[in-house]
């Protein structure tokens, strides 16, 4: 399948900044960034930092000029591998490859530790298998209200678990917490998704079962099938679209991801019966 | 019915300490102090202060000795109301009586504001009768392990909402929360349980429904028609067994509560039949 | 000095909403309300409820239109008590008047049992006189950044003790946090403030010494010589100036408050050699 | 200079559990492990694992015997470096490494994104060097109060920021924060220190300028030139001297840390003159 993905980012900068990006697509062995374009006014010099293990992509502009505009676009190819739910399992802490360590660990907004009763809780008594980290997603989408204005850069799982309400990065955090909390690696991926409203970036979590990373939208906003992966990490904090050291604003903003071909259009939003996933364990 | 209670307190006073204790019974219409003797050793002054609106009675020592022994020793009898669920129902917001506008608003340990929509949709689709309150106590008993030593005396509601494990406190401050949350006036109430097992001074949650206020136990150790109710207040801030001003510190505690007649044993621990009343609306 | 204040706040109301609304002056001992005028639009029933302690005062409606305007105008004339700071010292533990036991005690948005370590090492070591409280509201100003935007209704002084900025509700609930820690009675005044620029409700706190309560206004923008107070309370959870029960928002909010004759004008700002009262203690 | 170091820990396991320890000291450029020795009761097999980028090791033991003693014991090799600290400094964000960008994000109990403020306001004006984080180190000793039993293994940086006491974990996930929100890497190490009292696992944090990590005690009870790191990570949830998957409990613990030969017992604790580093940066 192949998507058509960019933005364009627009700041103010009253005094000298650096920013550090991470829009790009990850090359991965499930997505090929066939083309790509980033463009900076005014022009200057950029950076680019590839994260070995994650494959996540930085780019570093340090920006004197009074403004910025950063411009990016993408034709990427995504193929992901989908298996029936049935088949995949949960990995007992006595083998769990201790590479994933970092992430059954809690991190700064998904602190698993301070949700360990309640997750066990609710989703103690379920299978080893598919079916707890979907409950984990199903949950947060019942119980949790999609609203946009009530959360902060600031808000973590532990919040959303008693207030109800967040955004995709929140909703994200929650399953991660959940997931870690009942000893099952899980990260934190933002992304392009082809069919969102408002077009905006995205952001979902995927958690190790068996010897791949499946992915979750609590949301229930995109179709797991059809997004293409910009950073992977423990959280939100690791893959900030934009990290600004100095005290420029946002000005305008603006994120798009098209489907590039009949197929990509096609990708059902199906939550239970196709474990998708687009990484393998390390 | 009657009831004899009391409690022995010990403290080492390196320097000079302040206390004001709250753990004599109010005097109320559904509770009388038949006897009642307060000794404090060594002897010295003890000021006594009934809080005019709802009855709490402190006893202030001004502690100058190294060490201080308080010994209280009461027979209460205690007449509750006891009226049939069925005929007690929730005050809509247009004729709750704003004497009672604190007791919906959140305060230190009952944070209201923060549990909106988890109370909302955890009851707000029951009656607006006793089942609400009813409800609330009955989720508590179910979703939250009562554990001792799990939580500290800064310990919230919104902690628990989320950390599921506390103790009588936390329960009733969890119970107070989501009264209020859904408009639903309640107080904490410290008192002495005739059955409680270890013992230890108790505290429970009552809401007002109608003209009366209704007593309810998430804890379900007790029975509420068998309390001593000691103090009332907007929560455990306002109605502290002991504030100490000074570097004092507890070294014994003993607490008792015992059956005074025939029939003050036999009090029920019944959560849903009855509807057990011991304080009048304002 | 005579002042003239009001606003004009306007609602959507979309389906039935209960508004309680805190913005009247109180009628004091300090201050007399000579002429009001409180209007909605459209008519319907208003009731009044005065809290008999504080003389804080409600206006209750119910409304079912579709919208909601008030419209509030006054004049009143605020006469306040000056003392020189020297004269005015800290009341002990021991002899603290157990009827404001409430203001040394924690609450909802002022958690002084959080604050007790470094309010201690702040001004543990100032006279037990009006340098402490000054202290307080002068080390908030020194500390703490007032922007607008920071903070939500939820924000309270545990929060901005570390964040370090927020507007005047958190600086008084700051202020009073750390008086309560310091065994001082501290407690919320909402008000009308003349020379306060951009025009909005205001908030400061006042802390009990001697037979008085005195005003500090840690975010220094206002005279707390002119100030005409509305509502008087543990925090800002019990004088909103308007709580609303229901799915009403605000759609316009306007606030005034003119200086009514020549001294009102010329109330100074000043913070050190003034202690000034508008409250007499219970 | 030689140490001296290892433990013994006894566990109580009433179902079969897993554990990850973390307890073997690092094998590093400036530590070697001369010898070694990791016994277990009753034996079993352990499982080897070395983090490939920071080298802390773990080792995971699957017990399903009713208890468990682990008896770690090592010589250690230390070759910290010693320089001048006007000689080292802070690197800018334009050129900050960006494998080391994790060690200036937020972490779970390194809440830098909630502390910006209060560190730029305290630390904001010093100058770009080893004055910075020696500065925040020297700020948390004399501000931060080291007592045991005020802090739980949930306690952060946010938490401590305004409560004001902990222990060396606390006060290392303080200066972690700090030394982030000035954009300054940091990260948590975890150690034997021979010349700690009472004798216990020590945690201190290290933060990078220039080429170099450098060692900062925050508690002043260790010497950062007689450190044995054992592990290395954004803070202590990486780090966990005993990560346990089930319901095991300990029974007892003995940490020691001996110094080896006459120059390792004779590292001075020193905070201002000596820039000591066990680490180079990638």
């Amino acid at each position: 399948m192949k998507y058509s993905v960019g933005c364009t980012l627009e700041y103010a900068v009253p005094s000298p900044s650096v920013f550090v990006f991470n829009l790009a697509p990850a090359d991965t062995p499930y997505q090929s960034v066939d083309y790509e374009n980033f463009t900076v006014l005014p022009e200057m010099p950029v950076e680019t930092y590839i994260e070995p293990t994650l494959g996540t992509r930085y780019h570093r502009l340090n920006v004197t000029a009074p403004s910025l505009t950063v411009r990016y676009h993408a034709t990427v190819t995504v193929t992901p591998e989908v298996r029936t739910p049935g088949d995949v399992h949960t990995i007992p802490p006595a083998e769990l490859p201790l590479v994933d360590f970092p992430f059954v660990l809690p991190s700064r907004y998904c602190q698993s530790d301070q949700l360990m009763r309640l997750a066990n809780r609710e989703f103690g008594s379920l299978p080893f298998d598919f079916a707890r980290p979907l409950a984990v997603a199903d949950w947060i989408h019942r119980n949790v209200d999609y609203l946009v204005g009530t959360t902060t850069p600031l808000t973590s799982a532990f919040d959303i678990a008693t207030s109800r309400a967040g955004v995709c990065r929140d909703f994200a955090h929650l399953g991660i917490a959940f997931c870690r909390a009942l000893n099952i690696p899980a990260r934190f991926v933002s992304c392009y998704a082809y069919d969102l409203w408002p077009r905006d970036f995205h952001a979902i979590f995927e958690a190790r079962l068996g010897d791949q990373w499946y992915l979750f939208d609590p949301t229930r906003q995109a179709s797991t099938g059809g997004l293409v992966r910009i950073g992977t990490g423990r959280d939100a904090a690791d893959v900030s679209f934009a990290s600004i050291f100095g005290p420029a604003r946002m000005t305008h903003m603006d994120v798009y991801a098209d489907a590039g071909d009949a197929e990509s259009e096609r990708q059902p939003k199906q939550w239970k019966d196709h474990a998708v996933s687009s990484a393998r364990a390390a």
